[in-house]
């Protein structure tokens, strides 16, 4: 029943080409242009406290992503997010790490304070940590949660006043009314290093186009999702499925997507 | 009529191998570094203040990109461009972004201005803005020139005195006096990131080791897009067809880049 | 002889999965991530002065690369390793372009002084500067080593009680005492950038699990080797050779492992 909603997205994203702004770490933030390619809008990578405000004024959505974070960079992310709240544009703040260092979770928290963020997307470890309902990082890697994830990111979510995406084996997207449960991707998305930041990229791709930032992010999940299965359909080894992964994003048509989304409610 | 010269100058590339000092976007810097190798050249990123004076007097070719520029980043540019026009070895400058923001176009002007650039190249935006002739760009993209490229490339060659190539569909190199327009390339060039960047590297690579820069950005420009021919021919997908681009310029030998140059006097 | 005790470490990598605190440059960087997940280990990058302390505290390893240094980074490299010496984790530096600029000699002696680096890993050239010994160094690339590199190797490790690797056609490691000689490896491992500081990512993976820093160092040189070898046997072009690279490592197992090394004492 979602799938014809999402195939309308990623059809909107291919013909829009929305500019999406990324503030993100050096360590994915080739995968993450490409993968915005992949998807059907144009990254833009600019940093500069000079001239992130200009940047995101122009662009249909601003990706924050704290992977190599620095209080410099955190700045820069402020401004960046300040314009795109001005420009009505949405923030997705993927808060790599959180819970792993202080600055992370102190970071993640001001930005989440300080902006208009429309949607938060984080593993089940950070949003614990976030919603000081007890998860635990290690690294980047979430290492646990206490509780019901699909509670936590209903319940954070309606705090905020925001969209919560926990990314897993199924992930959950809520805005604290409707919550969705998004059982697409395949374990072999876990082998590569940069799919958790690059599915933040699609799902700011997405949300350019699209005013429900619920149903932007379940259907960027969806898709990336299912590239990420038909990729590991033809590869089992990290390099050449990473290859695969954006060959599989940029082929997606529209009936695929809405064939393959496997999207209930929670 | 070119082919052969061309030819000569990848010749003198791989015997040479000559060192190319990058000051570059942290977005393709990995994708410059290694087309730098398969052109045949050395590649070498370096940035911080304290050694780029030393780096660049040592290297055969500055190559400065703003893809990702601050502050600090430009003085690091000033300086390395200092040195190389003290060891006369030549400078190129992608003014990546140009006209996209206020700090991108006045650090592209400043870096014209206080440097002896060899080589400015950028796409029809970004040299519009610059030679103001407007050009508009969006992120990173070209988003269209007013007036006829050959001339805009031409008029402001000669009143730099510098060569001025245009990235496109044909691409258009000018001192003001010779222009040539290069046929080669194909259109899946522009669905993966950092082709752009990318060709400014091969373009150093060879201006490192011709005196001419005109024939050497054409030369470059031609063998390239040679490569983006070819990998075009066996891949459709973005992934794949990045893989393959880097193979076919390491395998491109010279009778092929004397045979298949597309390039002309304008 | 040396191969079932490499196999054990690479078993009991993929066991423990070890977190490898990286501050590394941003050219490869990407690069050392997925390489460190194909050996086995976890990959974090993180180097703001405010959080280094405590993500080294939690690691495994640390692994410090100069490739594109600065004074800041420097700095959040000094408090990362106080904090692994504190934590008794060992501590992997890579002094990428030492003998190409002042600021990287200087740079890297200083990390040796300040610090107790467990295992210094660099090319020929790298060494001689640091050993005082003639080397030379033109960009990342050695330029040349007077003496004999073995001697050079061991006589440094003694002096400055750590263990010392040589990266090259044969690959030299020696804590002084004992002198491991590592003769995998292949070519085509040249003709990619980023190599080198992929293989001190699977050395410092290694050595997160073993308490031998010249077992660990040779076991890491032999995997990443024989990785390079048996991609080598199916691709001949440099971006084909990487996506294999990084396969045959994930796909490596710890048979293979032990029967291809080749590994002798000097």
């Amino acid at each position: 029943m979602y799938g014809s909603d999402f195939a309308d997205i990623l059809g909107c994203v291919r013909v829009k080409r929305p500019l999406i702004h990324h503030i993100t770490n050096y360590v994915t933030v080739n995968d993450c242009a490409n993968i915005t390619l992949c998807a059907g809008g144009a990254p833009v990578m600019a940093d500069a406290r000079e001239e992130v405000e200009e940047m995101a004024a122009v662009s249909g959505a601003l990706v924050l992503n704290i992977g190599t974070l620095n209080p410099t960079l955190i700045e820069s992310m402020i401004i960046a997010g300040l314009s795109a709240n001005k420009a009505k544009i949405p923030v997705i703040l993927d808060p790599v790490g959180a819970g792993a260092t202080r600055l992370r979770t102190e970071s993640a928290q001001r930005l989440l304070d300080e902006l208009e963020v429309a949607i938060l997307k984080g593993n089940a470890g950070e949003i614990g940590v976030l919603a000081g309902a007890g998860g635990a990082v290690k690294g980047v890697d979430s290492d646990g949660l206490v509780g019901d994830p699909v509670n936590i990111a209903r319940d954070f979510a309606k705090a905020e006043g925001i969209t919560v995406v926990i990314s897993g084996e199924t992930d959950i997207v809520s805005d604290g009314t409707r919550t969705l449960l998004v059982g697409n991707g395949d374990p072999m998305m876990g082998i590569i290093c940069g799919t958790g930041c690059m599915a933040s990229s699609v799902v700011g791709t997405f949300a350019a186009v699209c005013d429900d930032p619920v149903m932007a992010s379940a259907g960027a999940l969806a898709a990336f999702g299912i590239a990420g299965e038909k990729a590991a359909e033809r590869c089992s080894r990290p390099g050449a499925y990473k290859v695969a992964l954006f060959d599989e994003l940029a082929a997606l048509d529209l009936p695929e997507l809405e064939q393959y989304a496997i999207v209930k409610e929670a």
